[in-house]
């Protein structure tokens, strides 16, 4: 989608421009944004997941809980202009009592605790909308954007199985856990797949704080040290080779952490269940499940992934495109519902933006052009109407149009605008707009009707009372 | 659909509710939402109109242009918190750069006026989607609402007619504008028609400030007085008949202004083109419109509507049910493109909110209920898998339904995550869920499937390989 455009005007009026980094979105792009959320939608829906919503703008202390810095740092305040206590606060403080949301976790979390008794064990949620950041606007990112979230919440198991203590009952939730986890990667992954795009484009890279926790304790890195590991592996990309050695010297031998994690992703990645000699089952569990479900070969093992410390618990995976664009992500959370005050409940789910998604699609020729577009989200006319030509017809084209879009048979009906009476210039503006059907008025009794797919006319004229009908009972209405 | 709901929870953490006057939507909530605003598209689309949007928020400056004083009033500002130029301005001024959108008008006017060269003449727009208003909450109102906005910018003439001054041109423009208006107001009467409501519950009042103006004239009211008494016709039910008379006197004839009113009123109801002696021929042309497109029954004329007269130019009109609540409203506001720096451009619209309607639908029955709604919006599961309770066959229960899922036959499909091994109860499930068919799994290779509508199994067994496909076809995929 393109950004507000800045074109100038001749009038002699103020022109006002889209705040910088939002989107205006012209037939065709609205096409595209509904494309887009319908998709997620119908995925999201045929793996089982609900859709649930929340407020546009929260109050601010609602991101203060759990959300990032990062996230704290870009969101962008709101208040109302009507209420003087507002307006005193945010001019003591330069801070709005609302926040326009920055993500849609905490709303989740708000709203699974409000009434988690009655919600379905799991509750599988999803939604799709706008979010807001109040970041430099740039190259695959926007001020306002939209977001896919899909969420398990609870597990596959009885609830007050949940938490259980004994070494049976750790290994009957950790199975859950790998199951809900894969089950949340599959409805991320038949997405991906569903635009066209393959494993050799996209890879689930699969992470685990947990796993690692294990891996660095085993090397006898102090608990306290882990949390500044974790940092340095983040940002290893960013600093290049040298840099991250030296700055992990004293903290951690990296050419063992390395040879042993490599070990551990190798085995994983084939589906085994290699013993690392430290605590990977978790992992070992996840990518058996991946493995069940078919997924092997969009998910690869990846301990560097880091994301988030402040929030995941466990799982964390991000969908990276090329070897280096993040499409999405998302892991387990399983202290965030008991942060907002519900009961102790496992989670796990993923987010996934519209512009790096859409860049990719287009890089890779999967995004279907304006004209396919129309069609996909059903705005592809099923009659054109036009008149014979007579000044009798004439007077019946718009009552002709007003007849067929009206009643349960409601047909998306056009007629022509232009003051032309050439039968072939209409026929042919029908065409430009695809539609299915053109009707003629003959009389102001009569129609006849051409098929503008296969260029039959129909044989012998329709009496207008009867083309709804005719017409639907064609188009299979 | 229902408010945040402030319910206790147990849990030692911090419970965080949503904004008041905000909703959280549950599935239930959501599915009503979705189903409202599908209708509204649907209605839209087979009326000829394009799907547009623009940003959630906007400059301030936007709305100053020519937002009434009420809007004005009723703002949520917003401010980026990273940049320190908008914190200091908001804290010096207490006002923010950006608003929450409050309506779509001025959105749409910037819109067009930045393309109109390039864009279709006439120009059919529709959106639908959150608005936000500061007001206090009550009931009819929420401060973050559904709306549904359809305008039509242009005439059905050429461009180069649309502001013709000779006698003969203007009549044609009048012309245009009455077909026009009446386009309009077809399709907001589509829609309430497409819900079941009838004319004797809701009835578009249509009046027009160029009408109301020449009666003034007629009666020898000076120019500069109208405003005044448009101030008062407005608040006239309020003040009730005494208040008014007498708020009215020295300015008004009331009882002459009445009667020549309700004559051209009578008169257009019935369709007819009395002379009303003094210029209504801009409302006898729009009720002639309205008449050809089989809309009178809906139509009520009414000179004492008033809307916005910062605003709108000619026809005004608001849809009101049971004689009082407004359910929608709109209007021609011939000035407003080129007060956003655009060409010249008539043009007509009108907005429809989510919440009056809703609580209108309620009242009247026609609200489908939680169960409908699901069925409605497409969230009916079209298949449900479980095992016929040999461990061989459990163990295959999740890879089939990743299987069913996935690739472009991918159906909606569920399964239980009871623990139960009964048959009975899972198929006692599975019609809970509605479900289509149920696929019985019977060995790693093949299942047995039911279809749950007509209560029959099907011959055989079908091999997994296979079900995809068959149960797309049965399902018309």
């Amino acid at each position: 989608m393109s950004q507000s455009p800045r074109s100038e005007s001749k009038s002699a009026g103020k022109q006002i421009q889209g705040p910088r980094g939002t989107r205006d979105l012209y037939p065709a792009e609205a096409a595209r944004r509904r494309w887009l959320l319908e998709r997620w939608r119908e995925v999201s829906v045929r793996h089982g997941f609900e859709e649930v919503d929340g407020p546009t703008f929260e109050e601010s202390d609602l991101y203060a809980v759990k959300s990032g810095e990062g996230i704290l740092g870009e969101l962008f305040q709101a208040f109302s202009g009507k209420s003087p206590d507002e307006v005193e606060q945010v001019k003591a403080t330069g801070r709005g009592p609302f926040a326009l949301r920055p993500e849609f976790t905490p709303t989740l979390a708000r709203m699974y605790a409000a009434r988690a008794a009655g919600l379905p064990k799991p509750c599988k949620w999803f939604m799709a909308g706008p979010f807001f950041r109040a970041e430099r606007p740039q190259r695959g990112r926007l001020r306002e954007f939209l977001q896919w979230n899909c969420d398990v919440l609870g597990l596959d198991i009885a609830p007050e199985k949940w938490h259980a203590e004994d070494a049976e009952g750790r290994a009957e939730v950790a199975e859950s856990k790998a199951r809900t986890d894969a089950e949340v990667i599959a409805c991320c992954v038949a997405y991906l797949e569903s635009t066209g795009l393959t494993p050799a484009d996209v890879q689930v890279r699969v992470g685990s704080r947990t796993v690692v926790d294990g891996l660095l304790d085993d090397m006898r890195v102090p608990g306290e040290k882990h949390a500044e590991v974790f940092t340095l592996l983040d940002r290893r990309a960013k600093l290049g080779g040298e840099a991250f050695a030296e700055a992990a010297s004293g903290l951690l031998d990296v050419a063992a952490f390395d040879a042993r994690r490599e070990g551990l992703e190798s085995a994983l990645k084939a589906g085994g269940r290699a013993d690392a000699g430290f605590d990977s089952a978790s992992l070992m569990r996840l990518f058996a499940s991946l493995d069940e479900m078919g997924l092997l070969s969009w998910c690869t093992p990846d301990l560097s992934i880091a994301r988030g410390l402040a929030y995941y618990t466990g799982t964390v995976f991000e969908v990276i495109a090329d070897g280096e664009r993040a499409v999405a992500g998302g892991g387990r959370y399983d202290n965030l519902v008991e942060l907002f005050g519900g009961p102790r409940t496992p989670a796990v789910g993923f987010a996934m933006g519209d512009v790096v998604l859409s860049l990719l699609l287009q890089d890779k020729g999967l995004m279907p052009s304006d004209e396919e577009l129309m069609g996909l989200v059903g705005q592809r006319p099923q009659v054109f109407v036009l008149s014979n030509g007579t000044d009798e017809a004439d007077a019946q084209v718009r009552r002709v149009v007003a007849v067929l879009r009206r009643g349960d048979l409601g047909l998306h009906v056009r007629h022509s605008y232009k003051a032309t009476k050439n039968i072939g210039k209409l026929l042919k503006e029908a065409s430009g707009w695809d539609a299915r059907f053109a009707v003629i008025v003959e009389s102001p009794g009569e129609a006849s009707v051409k098929n503008l797919q296969t260029g039959q006319q129909w044989e012998g004229r329709v009496a207008i009372n009867a083309l709804a009908e005719r017409l639907a009972a064609s188009l299979g209405k």
